[in-house]
């Protein structure tokens, strides 16, 4: 049976009532629509808590049409309760009731109404704050004094200091509670983090991987992540190019996870023992990175899980292990897990066993991990898994490798990923960005997908980095860097590495996946500067740590897109305008939305480029820009306002 | 735990699990997104049945996006259960992944390949119909036939013949259901019905009334609804113009119900006695109307209820029955009812004599009601109500005259209202018109909420209608008529009734409400032929019956609004274009989105305007229209494609 009033549609919340997401410090808005049957006036509040903590409140304001919000900011990292709570403000309703009788009748001696009022007052009284009661009683004497005027009796009950000590005191007469809701609470570097990806081997292993981890923090880089860095098979294993037989000296790909050595908890002898790879995750804690790690659940196919627990794979009617296969292609160098063994108890034992792969690397103090393809994956796993790790480690963080459909990458993100991967690689006109932009803005996704935008990763070098010039590289790092408030890139892009595998594949050519590659990271080509200027941009306004108040506004011109970001806690605003044409100089008038950017229609601003320390002083909602790609991709402002 | 695959978001649904709607004869599109990990192929099917009945099912199709449908028509009205069951191909995926496979290497044994395929027809023979196993065991030992090539034993398992056979065989290694949803069927009428309001106390009571009948039947209505035929209360009687004080001769409100001769269950002495309400509900059957019945749960201080029962009303202070108020407006005529008593058990009471004026009017043939101001009694009042009253009587018809704000109106159609009144009489402008009902043919609001356009009601004479010329009756008519399957007038509509009570209130002068009126059925200037000439349209074309197909066209001008309506069981399409001024012409080229209207863009097609016959030959999709108000609002086109 429905509660006296209704309470629908409470958000945030994912659609299948997995924990929505939140971050230590970050604004919450609780959303809700109450109403009950007839005229009377309500009141509401959302209360929350971390699960097992005490209740806090915050009382609830209406917005429009019956929408009421409040605003919550945690404060802990871990699984929160929420609820709304709502009831008919009586004496609001009162007040408002018999303000309107007064005024249309003076000579109505309201005798009931007071009555009813003094009634009223006297019954919230004991529901009020203790200190509050004295106060609330007499004013039930003042509506009881005969000896005074109706008008006299009936202040007794109007003062706005009665309405005041009678706001948020909870009518418990048809209090109703909504659903509890979950929220998941993350810290801060979970929803705003540049992440950068290298191969230590590259750099001569962990030793040498750490040397390069000053420079990688001076970029501003907040997370360094490393492809497996496990034992790499030797069975099929591929050569330098994708090629089918490696040479004896090939180094094959970190993928093919397992050897004689050992499997997803060991490490490869080429990069170092435990104490390197301690040692890597120290030196980066003192250069104030952490690290991520690839957490890839496949098996070359001499993983020593082959050899003793073959349940673990799928077999064929010869009785071999299946390796993985994307018809017609063939990848013999790969053994899928058969998250579904025939056994209930063998499928407990692998996934207790995977999850024991996340348990070691956290106990040498990785908190982040890096999904490969977790949409091959069962999602019952990661419903499983996520939660369970997170239980007992709460800080810890899930990137989602997902380049699938939409709806997966969605579900991924519901059932517990704390990060995805999207199809920002893919997205380079300006109508594709805005479309793909207003999707993750949107509610529900917003509430449980972080999305993390990557210029190019190992395995994709897309659009227009594809023998693209620096510009080409600056552009579609500047985007990524300023659109999400997590985003990443693969090492050498300062370098604008370029070559593709062929003009049709995305691969790079000579891929790292497969050999080694030597860089010179002293070219003084690099775009290191630029990076550096952007990443400290963003550390100085924390309007790029959101991603729901992002809003497009438009441009005359379709290679300059433009959008601001707002932070709702401190009211900091960015406005970026970008040319999305690497080559050619573009010009565009621009058509602000100004209270979208707290200012006036026609207000006169600074907007300082935060970039280059350049201010210009615009006036109105419809500036000139021109932007020249071989000075600038874009603007990243601050504003101004003038007083 | 998630199941095997995800099966997430199934419609049609109401936001919190009430029953979604359906009609007896309609097409019900079943949709869920259906996926799994990995990229094996999938099945699905719908499976559906009337509570306590037997599962039917029918297939689900990929359509877009991992979004899967299926149609279901049901053929009784009730309760019906809904669940959507999918599970993993792997028939269609063994013969996908080898068809590719055999393609790419002829010189590949694929020896375990087909080994596998012939284990899983094997397997999947034994879940097939009886009647197909012998050609699937045949399929095994092709297969397995060492005497044949390669090719020829693929093709064994590869024949269309097969995979007929193997489709919709359910493989239980993986079946995963979704929850059950459910479904309310009503019968055709409750979805597709003209109404016609009249006061049969001014035809003399319901034998005079009864003589009205084959007038209404005649233009095309399928339903007469009365106000309430209860005793008029005489303690605060309105008088004519709803002046505070009555005259001894003034007739007084239907809606102040109860007096000495009794309550919702009697009927006006004036009217006649019940003898002839059955004579009435008779001869309106006889003349192929149902009878539909005011629902007004309010007392005047007269009704007997307030003597029996003063537990079921609000009291004030000093002991009286409060009164009903909007501050500082007083209607001391009426007596709100209390539907939350301090005791249970005189809730319970209440709610059930409640449920007893219904099984009284049902006992005499009634079966639609027209339930005043349900926004002012407790939602979960009509949440029992409801389905108790249809769990008995499931032809039962609920049209809410909820005027109120938008998720109050939602929410009694989702706790279980058959019909809406809607805010159509305020909507004029074309932008206003294509907002509101882009907002009423979205999901989910059209899986559960039934608008009714009304024109006119004894409460309302608003926009064109004020003062306006037969036009603009023709206009309004028009519209409501053809863009909402269910819709109404109230009696004198087709006279043209257009005198307000005052220039800012939006009540009749000598409102009806308050006074008999006589009136000249005969005027030569009667839109009677007008209406039946839309009534009969309306008939003719399955289209009208549906709202979910209705899509807006373009028009260069504001005053020239364009829809079309699709029927999916018959493919039958409306095309209606109207001028919003009724005053001076407009003329506009429109720009049809062809396909939806089963064309070509370069087509040549006839459109035959429904009302007047003309016939026109219009090629492509841009024809010009000119619309004269003078002659008609409109036209109602039926296309006639050329071959």
């Amino acid at each position: 049976m429905l509660g006296r009033l209704i309470i629908d549609d409470v958000r945030p919340r994912t659609p299948g009532g997995y924990p929505a997401k939140a971050l230590v410090g970050g604004v919450v808005t609780v959303k809700a629509d109450i109403f009950r049957e007839g005229h009377d006036l309500l009141a509401a509040r959302a209360r929350w808590r971390p699960t097992g903590g005490t209740w806090a409140t915050e009382p609830m304001a209406l917005d429009v049409n019956d929408r009421w919000e409040a605003e919550l900011t945690p404060t802990q990292v871990g699984r929160h309760e929420l609820q709304v709570e709502a009831w008919t403000d009586h004496f609001a309703t009162w007040r408002h009731d018999v303000e309107l009788k007064a005024g249309a009748d003076p000579h109505d001696s309201l005798a009931t109404e007071i009555e009813e009022g003094a009634l009223l007052i006297g019954r919230l009284a004991k529901r009020a704050p203790k200190e509050a009661r004295p106060v609330l009683l007499a004013a039930v004497a003042g509506l009881r004094d005969g000896a005074r005027s109706r008008d006299e009796r009936l202040n007794a009950g109007l003062d706005d200091h009665i309405a005041a000590l009678l706001t948020g005191v909870v009518d418990d007469t048809d209090l109703t509670r909504s659903d509890k809701l979950t929220l998941w609470v993350d810290r801060e570097l979970a929803g705003f983090a540049a992440w950068y990806e290298l191969f230590p081997r590259s750099e001569g292993g962990l030793a040498g991987a750490a040397k390069r981890l000053r420079a990688v923090a001076a970029m501003g880089f907040d997370v360094v992540y490393l492809p497996p860095v496990h034992p790499i098979g030797t069975t099929h294993r591929k050569g330098r190019d994708n090629t089918l037989v490696a040479d004896a000296d090939d180094v094959g790909s970190p993928w093919a996870i397992g050897a004689a050595e050992g499997g997803h908890t060991a490490l490869h002898p080429d990069l170092g023992d435990i104490d390197a790879f301690d040692g890597f995750v120290d030196e980066a804690a003192t250069n104030g990175l952490e690290v991520a790690l690839d957490y890839a659940l496949q098996c070359s196919p001499d993983h020593p899980w082959v050899r003793q627990h073959p349940e673990w794979f799928h077999h064929r009617p010869d009785g071999t292990i299946k390796y993985a296969e994307n018809p017609p292609k063939k990848y013999q160098d790969i053994y899928p897990i058969n998250f579904w063994p025939e056994r209930d108890a063998d499928r407990k034992a692998l996934w207790q066993a995977c999850k024991e792969i996340l348990d070691h690397w956290i106990s040498h103090g990785v908190r982040i991990f890096r999904v490969d393809n977790p949409h091959t994956k069962p999602f019952a796993f990661w419903e499983w898994l996520l939660p369970a790790v997170q239980a007992e480690h709460p800080e810890t963080v899930f990137l989602a490798e997902a380049f699938t459909r939409p709806k997966l990458m969605a579900k991924l993100a519901e059932v517990g990923f704390t990060q995805s991967y999207t199809y920002f690689t893919w997205r380079n006109e300006k109508w594709e960005l805005e479309q793909y932009l207003g999707e993750l803005c949107a509610e529900p996704l917003v509430d449980y997908m972080r999305p993390s935008f990557w210029p190019n990763t190992p395995d994709i070098l897309a659009g227009p980095l594809r023998n693209g010039p620096p510009s080409a590289f600056r552009l579609r790092f500047l985007l990524a860097a300023t659109m999400t408030p997590v985003y990443g890139i693969y090492s050498g892009y300062e370098l604008s590495e370029n070559q593709p595998a062929s003009p049709t594949n995305e691969e790079y050519l000579h891929s790292e996946k497969y050999e080694l590659r030597e860089r010179d990271w002293d070219d003084p080509g690099s775009l290191a500067p630029f990076i550096t200027s952007v990443n400290d941009a963003r550390r100085r306004h924390p309007a790029f740590a959101q991603l729901r108040t992002l809003r497009f506004h438009e441009a005359t011109d379709d290679a300059i897109i433009t959008w601001s970001k707002t932070d709702p806690a401190t009211g900091d605003v960015v406005l970026c305008v970008v040319n999305l044409d690497p080559i050619g100089w573009h010009e565009a008038t621009l058509a602000l939305d100004m209270p979208v950017l707290g200012l006036g229609w026609d207000d006169t601003y600074d907007v300082i480029d935060e970039l280059t320390g350049s201010t210009y002083t615009w006036t109105g909602s419809h500036p000139y820009v021109r932007l020249d790609p071989a000075r600038q991709p874009g603007h990243v402002f601050a504003i101004r306002a003038r007083s």
